[in-house]
């Protein structure tokens, strides 16, 4: 199995995150955005949408979108419950990472950390606060109801989440203001066999 | 149980043609987003993003996030397959819908149809044409290849991308140039128990 990444693409640290975790095998073939290396003829043609992180199964059947791999790989395992409200709850927050979170934070860290801040930019960083600190406040409230976003055990709502919540300050997100996103935060970053971006 | 949603929304569509196609009682609670109405304390209090549709099991469990609700009813019916690869593949469409398409589409049309074109959008309204007929082609490529988007039978995916897809020409994307998604349109606006837009 191939996984297509960059180990400093929040949607990619998903893939790579699970994997290790479930100790699955795979070989990870580093893609550079910044280079358009998703915009070539050869990478489209296994993801037209020229997007990472990219899988190609050992039987070279194709999956795309970061949280649908998350869900492939999840799937009878403990990182996808099976009752069928609990399992549409992680999805609900795997819709509200690539809706409402990921849009605001990462394209914020984006601009911050990847372009530096180029003036033609400064407005739309600045418009992206508001909803990333609305995301931000939505998963404070539900973890500190809950050790995890949907319960008391790890899902990959939580690992999608993760993936962009724990390098939010290189978007200018201060998480300060957010300590039970810092406790998750941190029992993430411990688990056995964890990755983070590098 | 009861939905809150307006039938003018794509998002809200989807849900209200999958309960229709699957034969499932629900009360349908109109909510007006112009008006604010998911901005009052008692609808944060049901979803703290402010988005509908949003539903109320009849124990008062909430689901959000409009392809999530569409997984929670689909779930052991024909809309949403067993085998692990194809439910993948469905959701990959989910959430390229709510990554790619929608943002896109969805929000031209708001643009066009709700705010009647302001001066001060204008330039969103155009940036935003490119991306729509983006997902518009990948979509295109796809049912070039198969009568639905996953495979030859109708899934949550279709029901998805139908929502706004069906109404892109409100957002100024004309459909001409897509043959198959024409005939995708035509076959899901046949089926029995069809609901569109009221």
């Amino acid at each position: 199995m191939i996984v297509y990444g960059d180990m400093q693409s929040g949607n990619c640290l998903k893939v790579k995150l699970l994997l290790s975790l479930l100790n699955i095998e795979h070989q990870w073939m580093h893609i550079n955005i910044l280079e358009k290396e998703t915009h070539t003829d050869e990478f489209l043609a296994l993801n037209p949408n020229g997007k990472i992180p990219t899988v190609v199964l050992d039987d070279q059947r194709v999956l795309c979108e970061s949280n649908a791999i998350l869900g492939y790989f999840a799937e009878g395992t403990d990182f996808l419950p099976t009752d069928t409200y609990q399992k549409a709850k992680v999805y609900e927050w795997l819709f509200f990472e690539q809706y409402s979170h990921e849009p605001y934070i990462a394209v914020a860290r984006f601009i911050q950390k990847y372009q530096g801040m180029p003036s033609e930019r400064l407005d739309e960083y600045h418009s992206l606060q508001a909803g990333g600190h609305k995301a931000l406040r939505i998963m404070e409230q539900q973890l500190s109801k809950s050790a995890f976003l949907v319960g008391d055990t790890l899902t990959i709502a939580d690992i999608a989440l993760y993936a962009y919540t724990h390098v939010a300050d290189e978007g200018g997100f201060n998480l300060e203001n957010y300590p039970n996103i810092a406790r998750w935060i941190q029992s993430i970053a411990s688990l056995e066999g964890y990755v983070g971006m590098s």
